[in-house]
């Protein structure tokens, strides 16, 4: 087994992190602002130094590739270098550093692989600046339409397409990936499992499933000193006891189903003033959709009146669980152990590129340990020689995959691509 | 009995109601503003018509006085004229229009009495522009620095002092109400209890006691999708937990306790995320001040952990229970019957300027129904003739206060003034 060289990982996220460091160990590198166009900046730098060749679709994700002996489909590997405001050091970024160093370490070591080798820096993941997340890895897939990402405009109204212009990185649409024999994501866990199980490697089968209701109680605004308490429509009493409800009916189903309640508003919202209306939203995730669909059936059941008040609950959005593909998975798998790594079987909770990219090429992704869970947060952590073993999966998995006969490619369907 | 002018008394309203008319029969006359300033301006306007001698005091509260026939401190009546921003006609209107037209009945009939009459309009009692409500009314009865208030700031950073000389009723200190013989307010009652039992006149006996406290949970933010509910620790959920069960408790107190959650806010507040922290108020009337020590008793009481959160509570504020002047409550009373008008006897839940006066003259309250309850809002409304029922009460208490002894008039506590 090979392994990567730790100070050089180390260096190379060390300077990624210059890029937008905030006081805190922290990054702020919104999507093609100056943070993010300098660190794309490192990525052809370091890439050209490694002697690949660096191209840029039309949606500004970058590919650098090593060339292999036969002219085969790419083994690609990468991640994201924009991040949320106040982001950690890590997230997406230890997944397009890692794949460079397993470039260069190929090229160092005189390894010469049958398929070419694809590192990938996709643009906007967070959707932090431009909604949605995963924007670009979801045109390549044909999940969003080209044509209304350019439109999304940021806070300041500047519009995605005008920004990647202004950015230089708007390149060809013929550069984009449209076949690869893998594609392979190391990133943090952003959760706790790993760390709280002592496992050093996340096999990651799939991305779980998942759906976000908004449920509304309308009642009446009135007087909170002058209205009797049987002559009131108070939502905001309403409310609780459906969140109890809501939390009763969410433990009878399998433990590991998450669901969270993350957003509560009450309008007036004035202490002195019973509410007209409570608005709060539910969010529930798990690898099984018979799951998720129970999880709507519990909402869809809840009642249309409570204590005089009407309640509504709408669907904002939902996701099917993505499964990645098995051959892959058990790759890593397979190459996890052979190294001696401890490693865990899981479904990712959180979305990535790598769930949109999966419709159309074998894809798999490895997690390392967050430390407490922490993501989006400037206190972000993983050790060093963590993201160094996560980084030896993928080099020692991309070795396994270019050896062994590559794995089923599907083919995109051309009406699934913008 | 004496009966009030249907037509005049509308036609002042109709008047009154045309500074900062909103499209939707509503007002908004913030303190001070120049829509406040011009119905000033009509107020001095209408006294000097009726020939009442105006003075302004420093607070800028405007006094009109008829003199009586003897050198008695005066019977006083009033209200404010200042609104909150999409208000309603009426309230607070009413009581200083009914009182202009109460004086001018009394010149017009000729009717002389024995104590001077005095119409009071007081400056900011709304609060909406200039924190605290009762602004004014407070500094009379010494409950408030006037330093502290000409120091208020409204949201564009202009002080109360600044507003108050720049329109021109920074009036003079010796001119403040220091003694009356009994103070009336008539107002709309902002709540549906007298359109719900069927009543024309409320007779009022006191404010209400209230306590108002936060209640904060604190817990962990996480990534709602990747963070197992076993490894949580969820604010949200146990929110609504503690809601639930404040509202149980409540539920065992007096029937005509009040107590609202009117305002709640979660951190960070995004359906992605498990919030950190949920805040939330507590409010609570009742003209028992056992009751409200029992609410307290209950909040005291409340867990300090749950479900891996910590609770906190303090107490935003509070205030006694006011209890009119029972002699001038019974006059009121008396008045109303001899009218032949239903009435009730009742709390005020609201807060008005009569319960600061009521620290240091003989006070009681007089309410008109206000339909559906519906109070500081454009469609705010009582007819013109429950509004001239009021009147009619104001105008013969006034008259019957006048004929009897004089109720005993507390002295104002010199260290008690400002």
């Amino acid at each position: 087994m090979e392994k990567i060289d730790r100070k050089r990982l180390q260096s190379l996220l060390e300077q990624f992190s210059s890029f937008g460091a905030t006081e805190k160990t922290g990054v702020t590198r919104l999507s093609l602002s100056k943070e993010d166009i300098d660190a794309r900046g490192k990525f052809v730098e370091i890439s050209e130094e490694i002697g690949l060749s660096v191209k840029v679709d039309d949606m500004g994700n970058l590919y650098a590739t090593l060339p292999g002996k036969e002219n085969l489909p790419p083994i690609a590997m990468g991640s994201h270098l924009d991040s949320v405001v106040k982001g950690g050091r890590f997230d997406g970024t230890l997944g397009v550093a890692a794949g460079l160093e397993v470039a260069r370490t190929l090229v160092e070591r005189n390894i010469e692989l049958n398929h070419p080798i694809t590192v990938i820096n996709f643009t906007n993941e967070e959707g932090a600046r431009f909604d949605p997340a995963m924007m670009s890895s979801g045109v390549l897939a044909g999940k969003f339409e080209k044509q209304d990402m350019l439109e999304s405009s940021d806070t300041e109204g500047v519009k995605f397409g005008d920004a990647l212009k202004q950015s230089g990185y708007a390149g060809d649409r013929e550069n984009r990936l449209n076949e690869a024999s893998a594609f392979l994501e190391l990133h943090i866990e952003q959760g706790p499992v790993l760390e709280h199980i002592g496992r050093e490697i996340g096999v990651v089968e799939g991305v779980m499933g998942m759906v976000c209701c908004e449920i509304s109680l309308k009642g009446e605004s009135n007087h909170a000193g002058t209205t009797p308490i049987p002559m009131r429509k108070d939502p905001m009493f309403a409310s609780a006891k459906i969140i109890v409800d809501l939390q009763e009916e969410l433990k009878k189903l399998p433990e590991d189903l998450v669901y969270t309640i993350g957003r509560i508003n009450a309008t007036p919202n004035v202490h002195t003033v019973i509410p007209n209306e409570v608005t709060f939203t539910l969010e529930a995730r798990h690898k099984d959709m018979d799951v998720i669909r129970h999880v709507e059936g519990i909402i869809d059941n809840l009642p249309a009146f409570i204590d005089q008040c009407s309640l509504t609950s709408r669907k904002l959005w939902g996701r099917d669980t993505v499964i990645f593909e098995e051959s892959v998975v058990n790759t890593v798998s397979e190459v996890a152990e052979g190294l001696g790594f401890n490693s865990h079987r899981m479904y990712s909770g959180a979305g990535h590129d790598a769930q949109f990219i999966a419709s159309y090429i074998p894809t798999a992704m490895i997690f390392v340990p967050s430390a407490k869970g922490y993501s989006h947060r400037e206190d972000e952590y993983t050790s060093f020689e963590e993201c160094a073993k996560g980084a030896d999966v993928l080099l020692n998995t991309v070795l396994k995959l270019d050896r062994e006969s590559a794995p089923q490619k599907k083919k995109v369907l051309e009406e699934n691509r913008v």
